[in-house]
């Protein structure tokens, strides 16, 4: 899983949970009904707001999105030179062998359409079609985590309207205001919590990653376009590099 | 109706009541008076944005799109595989008594042109014109229902004021003040919970279910332009299924 | 006037005062001070925002788009089928006693140029041109609007500070608090009502009513072009019948 | 200066006086910390988000744009059709003498380097680039404006929760709380009024007298192309009249 | 380091500082665990919304971006007048031995490319790529920035809410409310002040300083282009002159 998501994820909820024990108890903020309703409620919204299918899938993209490693460029760079000059000495065919080892499924799609024979622009369409399609999910996903971290601080202010209704309608004794509204807060600290520590910083992770595995998908969509036209593993292994920061690149050079 | 609208409304409105009934009664938040200013007043000054057809034609907008259920893509594939085999053995003619049973009028207005012989390219302005005037309807509902979002807040708001007004003008017996306040408060709840769990998903999803019913008309669109142009069945086949995502493809072939 | 316009805002209005009148008197919320730094500041700040010449100007616009009638698209149809066949059998020049009787400056100056045998090309440039400042009229009307609304509710808040501050220096006496804070509190209602039932909501019913005018506009323009060009009645008639929507025009036809 | 910014700020900053000075002393709206900490708080944070020198520069763009008098159309026309004739008659280095009485420093140099026999293209470029330079000048006052709008209200705030905290702190006399909680709102007061009467419409008014300033310098550079392609005068001023809104223009034919 | 930052923050702290001093301790302002949680929370949630080297990255954007100094323009023009001139009486391999000693490594890298011979073409798209990676470093850093600026507030009212509802539940003795009410707000202090006098403003400061140095990158690029062409010296000069703005550009001639 993603390193910096899991230490943010530890440091936030760590400094928010120590800030609460270090002066009271930490069961004063468990509370079952107020997370139901900020998450049940922040779901429910959702659900009318994107079709179930999306819904459901979202967790699919955050999975993948989390857990996938991206493969490192260089060593994209390094498989490619392999392939290309296998293609030029002894012939594309060489790479049917090859193809069924590979485990990424894009990069497989992609040498098999070279063997088979397509013209590159073919094969650029489909493989640009496959980009359009992961950006597309990966854009919903990243919709949709927005929507609950715009849907849950509301739920909280609702679940907190509601204590503050109850509270003022059946306020005989005045030493029980304190803690009603204490009750009463606690969806607006939950609604903040899920919508600032999880939702809207799961949602930009989400694009940033996106936007990093469409460069390695462009990278490999270039390199097979580059062995379907059968060009120099030199220039190709230029053309590649280029895709790296210079930060990075002066290591490969 | 569109399932995910349904589990979502049961489900945020189902956990905001449960939270209400466990903790007071119900009937502390039954206020025709609030509903009256919240909703009228939304009404009122939604009427005053938009002209009093878009206003009113929005019902219908909403009811088509939640009820009318979305053909599958498939079925519409197999449907112009139908079509193209036969306009291919039997003469784009044998099409005219297929015409009269079809249900949707999208494909029926489409195919009459075809058979009526009209040009590939007018028929292809006509039926963009008809996708043009139809995301401009569902972009008006939609808009019209995120307006809805926007004043049922600030209606609760004012009638929140209101209420505050009148309990500090006339504050005499300080035991009445919490019943008060709670009553005050109770518009902000219902502007609310109208613009977060109805109003703005309600937007949202008529956003994504236009974006649906788009692409499905499109396709059926490029169907009838290649029948027009007799196109090989085969062909069209493949034009079709590049319209499906890649998940949904796989199965088709 | 426009309709929706009237009943928006007379149900609106209604429910707000309804539910001060049941509630208590409409006395307690009558504030001329209060009604002068709301409207009067709005006023003032939006004078700083621009020119004056804008801001007068705002108030023909709003009167002109209110209460104009937008002419009915299939009574333009209907005209211009009258002058394209008039026309065609007498020529152009017999359109010129007709000119005298036209109300609308701008088909009056569109079919005067026409007569006056200027090049299309020439004629389409001055109409679009005019179309132009019409949008931008428009457009500046429907900001200073906008710009009144985001004002509104600041003073309001200012008005409501105003109060507190004055109120908490003078606490004397305790049984005078709710008062005072009741009207501390009416130039926020002010702001509210003013920004969220007036302002804004007209603002939107501009730029919708500014679309619709824009539409008939270059229907007119696209009708004088095809006279000034000797067309086919029937082919203006179909030239102008597409600028109505599918529902609509099947009446026509 | 500009009429409508002087009204307005007398009008709203008349309304805001009146209605504290009838309801309790100005002295209690008088602080000079609350002044500092948001004038001073609001051009720190500013500081920190421009260079300094458009910082600084900001005082000089104000002073042009409100004091300068944006020239009249009608007149430019008229001096362009007085050297248009001259140009016409005499030749263009009749018009060497006239130039050095000029004083606008964009028709000087204009006209200066037509005479100097420069190809219109070069000449539109080097007058292009002024106006380039003129928009980027008045966006940096016009945004740097904006920003004292966004930061005035935030160090209002922040100046609040400090005085709030200070007098929870030393809660001891009842008595107090109130004239302390009127202090602490006092710099939210002036945070409010300094973005929504001083900052914001001057940021707006900057934008809009950008505009015409633009427009007019806009019509400069078409009259000296003009003159430098030798146009004929008649053609010259129906192409300056065209940058005339239709109202104006019908005052000139 | 950057003057105006110094200046702003010196200015804005010091007023904060001072507003604190003159009315109460600045002891009752300092609390560690106010600080953590919102410092430590708004990092740890910008670590889960930014991958970890892109926000350890942002130290090293901000302290390369104030620190260093932005050269100035015409240095630069001078500079490339020597190179110019040397290139003309020389030849081009003359330069050689200068790009030693140069200290800018993107002035080397495009002269050592010239004096490589390659194409002024290549050499404008390798140092093209350079400026949009510069740009988009540069971008992210003001993107983090201002997410830091977003998660401060909202960590601020996080910490507050803890805080209340801590105090609403241990209500005991009413004598205690006001400081810990006191305590709870610090942490809303502290989002406030983080956002508003140092994020917010350096993430706009980034923006502005990111666009001067692209602006004498390109000037850079121009000059060594124009080199590479062999152009004539003056033209050169003309043509990195066009860079400046007029005001510093009438000093230069």
């Amino acid at each position: 899983m993603d390193l910096a998501t899991i230490i943010g994820i530890i440091l936030s909820f760590g400094l928010v949970i120590s800030s609460i024990v270090f002066n009271g108890s930490i069961l004063i903020f468990i509370s079952v009904p107020s997370l139901l309703i900020v998450v049940g409620g922040t779901i429910g919204a959702t659900l009318v707001n994107y079709p179930l299918r999306s819904v459901l899938g979202v967790m699919g993209v955050i999975k993948h999105t989390f857990m996938s490693k991206v493969e490192s460029p260089s060593q994209i760079i390094e498989q490619f030179m392999e392939y290309a000059n296998r293609a030029r000495r002894e012939g594309i065919l060489s790479l049917e062998p090859i193809i069924k080892d590979i485990e990424d499924l894009y990069l497989k799609k992609g040498l098999q359409l070279t063997v088979d024979g397509l013209e590159p622009q073919a094969i650029q369409e489909i493989l640009e079609k496959e980009i359009t399609y992961l950006e597309g999910r990966h854009e919903t996903g990243a919709e949709i985590l927005s929507t609950f971290g715009a849907y849950a601080p509301a739920m909280g202010m609702i679940g907190t309207v509601i204590g503050l209704i109850l509270m003022l309608q059946t306020m005989d004794d005045p030493s029980t205001i304190g803690p009603s509204m204490a009750v009463a807060l606690i969806t607006t600290f939950y609604g903040a919590v899920f919508a600032n520590l999880v939702f809207l910083p799961m949602a930009g992770k989400l694009k940033q990653r996106s936007k990093d595995e469409v460069v390695i998908k462009e990278m490999v969509m270039e390199g097979i376009l580059a062995i379907s036209k059968g060009e120099n593993p030199r220039i190709i292994e230029e053309k590649l590099t280029s895709f790296l920061p210079p930060k990075d690149r002066r290591k490969e050079t």
